[in-house]
């Protein structure tokens, strides 16, 4: 089945906003292995909309279209449907049974222009919308399928999951092909290296293999196209294999996992404690690791203040010349009884952080103290960002 | 000037990568005041791509090409310019400049495959790309202008400030049209509400004003279209005091602003000084507020920590039955000498938000100490969300 979709929103065109609703179907319809080639994006005008659906009509047999369903005059996702195939819309009970039902809930009066929403061309199907006021719709014409569906995001998406997916499997059938992905995600080596390392599975065809760097971070993107959910996995399987026995040293996760939830898992599974003393991280980091299940149970206690405040809670003197970093990391375990103590400090020791990138990380581990000063790029929020990641990725690699 | 612009990308139509060069392109085009009727994003296929940059010089003055100027096979955006128009590619002796000074810089022979970035149509106008090596090209043909960019977003972006705004303005002249818009962010107040307050201004024509809805906040976006930056602004300014006349208490900030920047200058401008007992927020209400200067000078301390580390290291005794949260808040400003207490708790007291959203928020502030309780949607990192979201509103209801 090849597909084309559109969406219109005066917003999007301007780039108000950013298309996530695109990349959601997009992958939906890769999962459902159904070829896309096009993806069109006009503003809220009928005419412009009109010439959207026509060209895709002549170029694929499933046509969606994103947004253009509310209840004001420059929605006219419903209209440009009706013009473009020679139809005309009426009033659809089923329709004004979703709209009704929003405003009934809400124990409001529907407002007049609502009414738009209940109107469909003949033989539309209404694909109820749980969420909103807008009902979507499914019309066969001739031997094309045409959805619309309603554009805001949280609307957009429950109706691609509960319902276009389960229409769209049903016309496909049992046997069609299926596109899977897999992202291994690695820290503490660069791009350059990965793909030195890697070499020729890069150019692979089927599967794929294509990385992505980000600050002290390598993503790696596995990508299969087969016959069957079980087959493209198995490739990945494949791949996956291949991959660790190269680079399995710098693998923390997959797909959804994050660093910090590998150092909280990390810290769970040794049963390891840990407590850390925030200067310009701010409580960033405490944060993050806390973030997981894992990480919060052995996460024990974090003091967040520039050093004035570390020295009055933490009860100790702090000389900035004297690495004052690890006298909070080792202060911190002592004082909160943990395996490990953390200390992040920038420059002048308070809590927004200041100049041109120098922030010390510490860390305590029984009697060892290590201190390490990093030269970071950015500043403010983002040098803090990094400086986070970077310790982050110091404590899995310590863990691990 | 009408434009449309193209993105090539396998990883975009699959879904793999969220296109934010479009938005970034799409906002420079409206701040310049050029027209874009369609966006279209296709496959990196050679055949779509042509259709594509045909169909596009069918019905716009400019177009623009994202992507597929890499080294590989499959980057093929100068063969399908080419292609479209009738042209055969050449060496660019500039084009071969750029690609080679990056691997010098680098101190690495340039492999044979990135010559092919080095090839341009006649007549092509090399972009130079300080931070990659994929040329950019521009293309004077027929009475259109043809731009090809780099995809990756980095490079991507550099080149739309450094070379095709720049190359735009030249080529628009003096007096050109300019879209303009202003976001005014509100809290404490629903979307109905403002719906019901701001009445007949939301169906304006010139300027717009449109409502968001999120969590605890409506963003009201001031959409403005004139012949100069003076004039549009002038509209805005117009709208936004009309809005505040209606909305002035609810609205925090505007643009860029967020709600822990309003709570850190509310903060410094009245020389009030704030520490926090973060139990399920995990210090995440320490990192926003401290992410901006006026905040991180008047935040003093956080303590982070599940009851148990609360009660060892803030020397207080926590009986879950006397509203823990008061007492953790009364007891940080204590310890912390500062003027405001704040404490977070949810259920179990533990570090990571536990159970169905019963999340209490006290504050105290000199001798008066008030708890409220809340019942928020959602669990783990999105309840933690949600919860120092609403304390950021009740804070800055309070400051102002």
């Amino acid at each position: 089945m090849k597909s084309e979709i559109i969406f219109t929103g005066t917003e999007l065109i301007l780039g108000q906003s950013l298309n996530t609703n695109a990349q959601y179907l997009q992958q939906a319809l890769a999962a459902l292995g159904i070829d896309l080639y096009f993806q069109v994006t006009v503003g809220d005008n009928l005419k412009r909309l009109v010439e959207a659906i026509l060209q895709a009509s002549a170029r694929a047999d499933l046509v969606i279209v994103g947004g253009g369903l509310g209840p004001t005059e420059d929605d006219v996702s419903r209209e440009a449907l009706a013009e473009a195939l020679g139809l005309t819309l009426e009033e659809n009970p089923e329709a004004r049974l979703v709209t009704e039902r929003f405003f009934k809930a809400r124990g409001i009066e529907m407002p007049q222009n609502n009414l738009k929403q209940t109107l469909a061309p003949p033989g539309g199907m209404i694909l109820d919308n749980p969420v909103g006021t807008a009902p979507g719709l499914a019309l066969e014409h001739g031997s094309r399928l045409y959805i619309l569906l309603p554009g805001p995001p949280g609307e957009f998406k429950t109706m691609v999951d509960g319902k276009v997916i389960p229409l769209l499997k049903k016309r496909l059938g049992p046997g069609v092909s299926v596109i899977k992905s897999r992202v291994l995600k690695l820290c503490g080596i660069g791009e350059s290296r990965v793909d030195e390392i890697l070499g020729p599975l890069l150019r692979g065809k089927n599967p794929t293999l294509a990385p992505t760097a980000m600050f002290s971070e390598v993503h790696l993107r596995i990508t299969s196209k087969a016959s069957s959910h079980e087959q493209a996995d198995a490739m990945i399987d494949g791949m996956d294999r291949r991959v660790r026995e190269l680079l399995g040293q710098h693998i923390y996760g997959k797909d959804g996992e994050t660093l910090p939830e590998a150092v909280g898992n990390l810290l769970a599974e040794k049963k390891l404690t840990l407590a850390a003393a925030e200067t310009c991280s701010g409580g960033y980091l405490s944060h993050l690791i806390t973030s997981f299940p894992g990480g919060a149970e052995y996460f024990k206690f974090a003091a967040v203040s520039g050093y004035c405040g570390m020295e009055r809670h933490l009860g100790l003197k702090i000389d900035p010349r004297k690495k004052p970093a690890e006298a909070l990391a080792r202060n911190i375990r002592e004082m909160a009884e943990t395996d490990i103590g953390i200390a992040i400090t920038g420059e002048g020791g308070g809590l927004y952080p200041a100049g041109q990138g120098n922030i010390t990380i510490a860390t305590s581990f029984k009697d060892r103290t290590l201190s390490r000063d990093l030269a970071l790029w950015g500043e403010g929020a983002e040098l803090r960002q990094r400086a986070v990641q970077t310790c982050l990725v110091l404590l899995w690699r310590t863990l691990k």
